[in-house]
């Protein structure tokens, strides 16, 4: 009844919050997404959660009994004593026990791990950067999250918050950031920048303006469209190229929703690499989309806890 | 006779050249220095290595017979092939098979190894890093170099590159880079930096100006001479900062001549971070000075030479 080995894996979101039960081969046997409650709290999205996972759980009874639950979040996480440290989408979630509560509830360990560093682990698992063993992920959306995989691992520095690669200073008197700093890539790089940057530049393709309006005008032909692309990928490519000299990666996988602009935005990126880079490892490092689209987390989640249970 | 383990390790700058037998407990057995050869022909430098090595090598023979030879560059250095790919300060080393053709003469293996890197190293294993798992090592002198300690060891990249954390870019339209970029952290918190600020601001305190004249000065109470060093500490705390985001270190040591100006910088370098980091990394943090000095780099090699014999 129980042959195979299996996880239950999280996504926790803003808006939405995604459950699988996972095989460990990263066969996906049964997955729900419900709404991540509004309520402002913590319990509420706790119970969410417990509730979405013992769905699955059932699911899958038949089948395999998951060894561990693996969650990621968007937020600072001490991977090692999986607490949140601080979660600016859910902020209920600060400090909270998720892990702890949940593990009593299900009977089962759970992990919390950052939601880009689980995509980055998903792609190095099953997608983009599976070949590699020096890779820096960075998914483009709302904000910019990374995660970085180094000697074959994933990389969490000392407390488990490393890879916040969407908070490099990239324009030292720039655009105030929602961390405290400003000028960070995040404020450059992320569809809200890419909304403000139209703004800024007069550009009405769409009430409300979204990032998808500007890449649909800059699909036209709309010279403003295209410069904000275009300065898009310089501003990305300046926060790499550092990363570049620092890290010396093989690979850069790019994921999150203004990838789709990939077209209109890798031509600037790959040129300030060039130009900033040192020649050698600015030369051999490769960039390629993510290949996992939103399974990247999920499967992510799902190998946290399937390492965490050996 | 030879009961000791030993190996010989060497630090290859563009004015000295260091050479030592160095003990596996890292007791520096016998040490000595040399002018580096300025003709501009390779096989100058690679004879006067191989010269001072071998006097290092009889110097211990009653001790030890050295097992290998690591050997420190102001280079860009591809570790795994023990290859120079670039060396601004002796460009005559360029793509040169050093390690090969010295490893031919003296008859033992030799590793290469960036100088920051080296230096990273030796600090990790007998310095000021000794306890942490994770440190960003900086060395500020000429130029600006950084080496990384990573999960308790040295992170070198896919190629060995990794650790030029004096090529983050602070200053996106900054003063030209020799290494090609604009506004590289080094131009802005070296030696040579100090420099260059002293003559824009019309600071004339020594001829020629040098760092140490600058310092001098902003020990007198010459306002601008302390506004250099604390403009220093800002830039150099806005690329730390990303790195502290980036990589969570637990530890940041500052080595190199221009560390001495420690109590110039290091409100202005802290205030930076703490406006700049996310505030779980950049609270806990640690910025401590170097503590081997000048041995570091060859205590570095002789650690690299150690490990490549096991």
């Amino acid at each position: 009844m129980t042959d195979t080995a299996c996880v239950v894996a999280g996504d926790v979101g803003g808006t939405n919050l995604r459950v699988a039960a996972v095989a460990s081969d990263g066969t996906i046997l049964h997955r729900l997404s419900v709404d991540t409650p509004q309520t402002g709290v913590a319990a509420d999205i706790e119970n969410a959660i417990v509730s979405a996972a013992r769905t699955c759980i059932e699911a899958v009874a038949d089948t395999c009994r998951p060894a561990g639950f693996g969650l990621a979040l968007a937020a600072l996480v001490n991977y090692r004593e999986s607490l949140i440290i601080s979660s600016p989408n859910l902020p209920e979630l600060n400090c909270h026990p998720l892990a702890a509560n949940i593990s009593r509830e299900l009977g089962i360990k759970v992990v919390l791990e950052n939601d880009a560093t689980a995509a980055a682990i998903g792609e190095h698992w099953l997608g983009a950067s599976a070949e590699a063993d020096h890779s820096i992920f960075i998914t483009l959306g709302t904000g910019v999250g990374g995660g970085l995989i180094l000697n074959g691992d994933a990389f969490r520095g000392a407390d488990g918050t490393a890879g916040e690669v969407g908070h490099i200073c990239v324009e030292p008197d720039g655009v105030e950031c929602g961390c405290g700093s400003h000028g960070c890539l995040e404020q450059y790089a992320s569809a809200t920048a890419i909304i403000r940057m139209a703004e800024e530049r007069g550009l009405a393709v769409d009430t409300p303006l979204t990032a998808a309006g500007v890449y649909a005008a800059a699909k036209s032909g709309n010279t403003t469209a295209i410069g904000i692309f275009r300065d898009m990928g310089r501003y990305l490519g300046l926060g790499l190229a550092s990363l570049v000299n620092v890290l010396n990666p093989e690979l850069i996988v790019i994921g999150g929703g203004v990838a789709r602009g990939w077209d209109l935005f890798i031509d600037s990126l790959r040129t300030e690499i060039a130009a900033r880079a040192f020649s050698y490892p600015g030369g051999r490092v490769r960039l390629i989309r993510a290949s996992l689209s939103d399974s990247a987390g999920i499967l992510g989640a799902a190998r946290v806890a399937l390492d965490a249970d050996q």
